[in-house]
């Protein structure tokens, strides 16, 4: 009889304990898990804490006892893994409860690890009142934290998916919110002038975000202050010191700077990492040891795009490659198929997503790329409820779909999606044009907003339609005149480019002696629409133009501060 | 100059002008509508009926004028174009308000001439109350007939899209409603036991829904009745006699039973017509004379999966032919992509939507199939506002994706987009475990309802979990024994199979011994997936059997009358 040992029963452990049970009946499936909690809803923690998911119990998906009846897995909460014998197959294994340490031996044995918050050696960084968030037990400390200490204002380190979910989740228990952010961007894996939308939006929420702002010191107020001095208010509170010198004092603080693979039990057995620190898998998510599987936040994944090794910790491909570990450990031939990293987070009453690569990797990379932007609606305007999406397609110049980002209020899990399935399954940008996608008014348009960014991405590299981009426009040549198509009454309501010739487009074509045959026109309307008719009327007269992608709306993003 | 003609002004009459024009600033475009309007908002029309589209301007979206002006194209409403002259390349052309005939000469002529409402030859066709909504006209006249005649109950005939949607919007007005369907389910796109959920739905309304009965003939009730009779409320009222001989009485009448593709000028021109009655058109949307083209409801698609011949009126594929036949019309070369037939409908706070082939359509050709059912939730079920997602997958022994079909309230439309993207690119069962889609709680789960479709149809290809349905359960051979594994309270909650074996899943490994080793199991559970965990777990143990594909769920809707 076959013995699989498992360490770590959340995403990918619980879910390879799961399948290696359906896959053979008579192994014997030991799942170690160090603390008291087994397959609980990890990405459900911030709406607990919110108050979106009143229930804590709704977050305990799974117990020792659940698995057991159901799947006859042995999970052994409280049980820590102290050493992996890889020459003799057997674990070390701490009790938790009792210090007792015990000697497991394994046929094959898989590490669900998980990553780690980041907590770097800020002075001050144990200080009580800083927390992270990655379990239940996390969890409960700041509710408890929230609770007893009733901080008037909290502040979140971190725009990254956890620290955006924990803005908005303490913004919603009607705190005063700071939120911290060392890069010029919250949300890392879409671009700046993307992100700028999520920053207007917090703002809009009344939330203090501070951009290109880290946190350099953490103190006490209990031990700073003369203790006279500290009202109840502050009792329990911080002063933080950020980059820029300035102090600010906090009720609690939340540490959601990113996680980092948990290796120290794999890099002690010898067990390779790679590039990034992870543990180093092959496709069928064997380590370097042929009796040992590794999967979850804690492996370095290979990059769909680029085929290099990434670190991605998100939850879908947890789940999947926990699902594949077991079948290879049980004899089958199963491969991940790499990671795109899709992914998607609420932020109020937005949702923003991405697949792919972003701009920013693209020029790191070095790599021929092309964009588009599009800002159509949800849903036929005229059916109430359409919201527009706006979207970010990233193309090579065969047309080949590199990646996609979009924002909105309604629809962007749909898109996403849609973009990412095109992207894994080699569609190009030509391709978006023919997707016929579900359309009645209440759900979408005729045209949906893949099939025009389909038609903006190939339009452009067909020739069509040239476009460019702000960054264009605000650093334009003498030889180059911005024109802006839209009606007198939008420039009025909505601004416009400063320098910007205006011609409304209806007007276009009794009014072409207005327009400089020298120059090249960089033509601007609101969503990029018009500007496309604009160029193409142009164009056959003579001019040389370019459509501003994404028109004033993405350059207005795009310049934003 | 290029002379282009068009015949039609709404969906692809409209698109292709406008293209031609983006395309070819020089050319002469004109457009023939012998109605008052173009490019109104079709499929808004029951909308604004019911309500949620209150502005009926909101359905005009261009004018004669705003043509002329964007596009320099000459829209001649009211004009009717009476034939075709195909070797002197020119158009008989009647001005509607005038009586004056003009001849018309092309260069190149697109017809866009759509599908007529069918009116089958029935006693009392043309009595006023008699409706069929194709325009603004039409929706004007059921209007003002709603608002004068104050019926107190409307009967519609016909339960595809319009019939539907028509249904809905005169229950919204707080009418009585009857809805007459011949064959024996609404929403023909979608199988029998998918549209059983509509059924059911319909009739929590309070809809008189009358499967399996046609209209046989109506009356007028003010002929009909002994004037003094006549009481108010009755005057304008319609007897109809239907196909099981019973009468019925009602203030309004909507016909919606079909569409027939528009020919005559076509056909009397002697272009040549598909085998469903349509235009035929090339791929590149050219008819049987190289300087005709033809889109939208009046031509025969090709459909995606079969390659036969097919009439898919839909706004989708007009849109996209007319943006194509546009770029022939001018020297491209591009082709239409075939249709999948993608579709949805709002049903109350219900989507019903589905992509390629139904099983229906599988089964008259002949063709071998497999099919699977899920219903997971929308999103993860921890978190506030999940409903289930019925989808139902039909492929090939090889995995080949021949279409879906999915009702919920929620994310329907998301999952049959990707799963018709994923039918476009060649995509099998097999990659839709693999897909990454977007993941946080409020947008779906780390499983998505794709990945757990995609897990189960290949479970069963790979001879992991054969499925069975509810046919084989209801026709059970004494060899086979239903094995229902769920709780207790849920067989006494919601219902059993009658003559169904109970042992709840996590007592199945102790209750072995109940089981009768001679005989084939077919597992049932609420969904599928606790059966196809009891599925691994009997095999191994060396039982026969089978998982009842979506459980008692799926069973119910199939077994529903």
């Amino acid at each position: 009889m076959k013995r699989i040992l498992i360490v770590g029963g959340v995403a990918g452990g619980a879910s390879a304990a799961a399948r290696a049970r359906r896959l053979n009946e008579e192994a014997e499936i030991v799942v170690f898990e160090r603390g008291e909690f087994v397959s609980f809803a990890n990405c459900g923690l911030p709406y607990h804490i919110g108050g979106d998911i009143p229930g804590r119990d709704a977050l305990l998906l799974q117990t020792p006892q659940s698995f057991k009846r159901r799947f006859n897995v042995d999970v052994r909460i409280f049980h820590e893994v102290i050493e992996i014998d890889k020459a003799g197959k057997n674990l070390l294994v701490r009790n938790l409860q009792n210090g007792e340490v015990l000697r497991e031996p394994y046929d094959t044995l898989l590490l669900s690890p998980g990553a780690a918050p980041i907590r770097p050696p800020f002075p001050g960084i144990d200080s009580p009142g800083v927390h992270t968030l990655r379990n239940i037990p996390d969890m409960d400390r700041i509710l408890a934290a929230l609770e007893q200490g009733k901080p008037r204002h909290v502040t979140v380190v971190g725009g990254g998916f956890i620290g955006l979910e924990m803005m908005e989740a303490l913004h919603q228990r009607k705190l005063e919110v700071t939120l911290l952010e060392l890069s010029d961007q919250v949300m890392a894996p879409v671009d700046r002038e993307m992100a700028n939308m999520l920053h207007a939006r917090i703002r809009e929420e009344g939330v203090d975000l501070r951009l290109r702002t880290g946190l350099s010191a953490i103190e006490s107020l209990d031990v700073l202050a003369d203790p006279a001095a500290v009202t109840a208010e502050r009792r329990g509170g911080l002063r933080l010191t950020l980059s820029d010198g300035t102090h600010l004092d906090t009720g609690l603080l939340i540490l959601a700077i990113g996680v980092k693979p948990e290796t120290q039990l794999a890099a002690q057995a010898g067990l390779e990492l790679g590039p990034r620190g992870g543990i180093k898998v092959d496709a069928g998510m064997r380590t370097s040891d042929p009796f040992i599987y590794a999967v979850g936040d804690a492996v370095e994944e290979t990059d769909f795009v680029t085929g290099e090794s990434v670190l991605i910790p998100l939850a879908g491909p947890a789940n999947r490659q926990g699902r594949i570990a077991a079948d290879n450990m049980l004899g089958r031939r199963e491969t991940y198929k790499k990671t795109q990293g899709t992914a998607i987070c609420k932020l109020f009453d937005l949702a923003v997503a991405s697949t792919g690569l972003n701009e920013k990797r693209l020029v790191q990379l070095g790599l021929p790329f092309e964009k588009a932007y599009v800002h159509p609606g949800s849903h036929a305007g005229y059916y109430p409820g359409a919201h527009p999406v706006s979207l970010k397609l990233l193309f090579a110049p065969d047309g080949k779909i590199y990646g996609a980002q979009a924002i909105g209020k309604d629809g962007v899990d749909k898109r996403i999606d849609v973009l990412a399935v095109a992207q894994r399954a080699g569609l190009t940008v030509f391709d978006l044009q023919d997707l016929e996608l579900t359309y009645a008014p209440p759900f979408g348009s005729a045209k949906d907003v893949i099939n025009m960014a389909g038609f903006v991405a190939s339009n452009h590299l067909k020739g069509d339609t040239t476009l460019c981009h702000a960054a264009e426009v605000q650093a334009r040549h003498p030889h180059q005149v911005v024109l802006d198509v839209r009606n007198t009454p939008e420039l009025d309501k909505l601004g416009r480019i400063p320098g910007a010739m205006h011609i409304p487009l209806d007007e276009l074509r009794g009014r072409l002696d207005e327009l400089p045959r020298d120059k090249e026109l960089l033509i601007s309307c609101q969503v990029g629409l018009r500007g496309h008719v604009a160029c193409r009327l142009l164009s056959q007269h003579g001019f040389k133009v370019k459509n501003l992608s994404g028109g004033f709306k993405t350059w207005q993003m795009a310049i934003a501060e």
